[in-house]
């Protein structure tokens, strides 16, 4: 029993970056006299979405920039929604759009993804970002797995060499990530719903990142002493997809839930949001 | 020791292949008047490259097919390469552009072939095409990968929750094949020059490829028995990247060398090459 695991503290480092971001947009405001804006999309009324989204735009508010809310209903039709991306791409003003996922299922949900432009998707769900970022070139990442990324980062844990085990394989979250760790020079192993002997893959894994969307699907037992356990995961009543409590005094380094990976997916959202406007309204 | 070791002929199937995509070709020459037309791009002069180039051309005129070949001299630059690209783009008579891989040191070869249109990566080589094979979308593979994939999915080989122990992780062989093989649900390790450990994490592969572009590089101890070994490494004296002689006989199935993966990369550009046509022509 390590008696030295570390929390990674996402909130906490969620607040420092937007303390950071909240400079940077006064900054910009002050040069360009005009105020980055990240749109935000809500198809429909589901709670847990509306809650995601209003999260989202009070996270803005805080640093200084101003969200645009479209909310469209949910008999929203495929078109409907494309045509409402293609109006937010060719608006000067928006410097993001975030589509929130998931949308009613009449809707292509890919291909309204991949119609935010490269340059306006900072919540990072497009094929081609997803691409560019795979092959080392700049692009936003995926705003969850970029978050997990920066707080694995800030806590100087190594990745080089390590074996991550990323167990889910969802476009916004597993396969990026396991890319992510990969350039980072992790050796990368990609589990999912038929996986054999997934106990024993999870074993060898330096690092264990939780993807798979089900509560405490990933059990205590099948961690090995000393490992960094990343929980994507958030479920009712506080609950990740790894057994947290009963591992984390013998992980080297654990995400809380909540307060982990959830607070740097928006932080994420959000600098990337900085970034774009630093380039587009400097520009 | 398996008695029933199956010889991967890639050779065997690219010439099945080639025999049925002639027959497209002569479809669409019936129905269109029009002869499907593949481009490939040479810079410079290294040999073994206009030997792949000669080959792809070939492969093209057994089957029907015209190519047209653009050789640029060695001190090409990217705004160069890039114009010659665009004008391929916009000619409708091209149905696929190849770019020779490598170009000289002075181009950027990511954006050159980023420059490809989507429809007419048939080599798939741009990001964008990456990220639409790895989340499922429609898009033409990665020649090599895709190849390796008809090779394996002809012999009717399992993959689904079968350990894939990938060696290399370059973006047109060794990410790409990653990312189809996990699509086909198997479980995908990818290692590398940073791996710890190499040889424990190859013992555990159920189907290993050797993607690493060293030659004999993966020893022939390191894999287990019955596993699958797909060698996609071509090196002078007919060598790739297994010890594939002294593991071959208690493999499950293999790809020799030469015969194995370089004929299906071959095959696989055509066949790509005359789905676009079929849309591009037909349409």
């Amino acid at each position: 029993m390590a008696a030295t695991s570390t929390l990674l503290d996402g909130k906490g480092l969620s607040k420092a970056m937007e303390a950071d971001l909240k400079v940077r947009v006064e900054k910009i405001i002050a040069q360009t006299g005009k105020v980055p804006v990240l749109a935000t999309i809500l198809v429909g009324n589901d709670p847990s979405s509306e809650v995601y989204v209003k999260m989202k735009g009070n996270a803005c508010e805080r640093v200084g920039m101003t969200s645009v809310r479209v909310h469209l209903p949910e008999e929203t039709t495929t078109e409907e929604l494309l045509a409402a991306i293609e109006k937010l791409n060719n608006d000067e003003q928006i410097c993001g759009i975030l589509l929130q996922h998931p949308v009613p299922h009449q809707i292509d949900e890919r291909a309204c993804f991949d119609k935010i432009a490269i340059d306006k998707d900072v919540d990072g769900v497009t094929c081609l970002g997803f691409g560019r970022m795979s092959m080392n070139e700049p692009a936003y990442g995926s705003a969850t797995p970029a978050g997990i990324m920066e707080l694995l980062k800030h806590y100087k844990l190594p990745l080089a060499g390590k074996h991550a085990v990323v167990v889910g394989r969802s476009p916004i979250l597993g396969k990026p990530v396991a890319m992510m760790l990969l350039n980072e020079n992790a050796t990368v192993t990609i589990c999912h719903s038929k996986t054999d002997n997934l106990p024993a893959l999870i074993k060898q894994a330096d690092i264990v990142v939780g993807a798979v969307g089900r509560p405490e699907f990933i059990r205590a037992e099948w961690i090995k002493d000393g490992a960094v356990v990343v929980d994507a995961g958030y479920h009712k009543g506080g609950l990740g997809d790894v057994e947290i409590s009963k591992v984390k005094d013998r992980a080297a380094a654990y995400t809380p839930v909540p307060g982990g990976v959830g607070p740097m997916t928006i932080a994420t959202l959000i600098a990337q949001t900085v970034a774009s406007a630093e380039k587009k309204l400097k520009a």
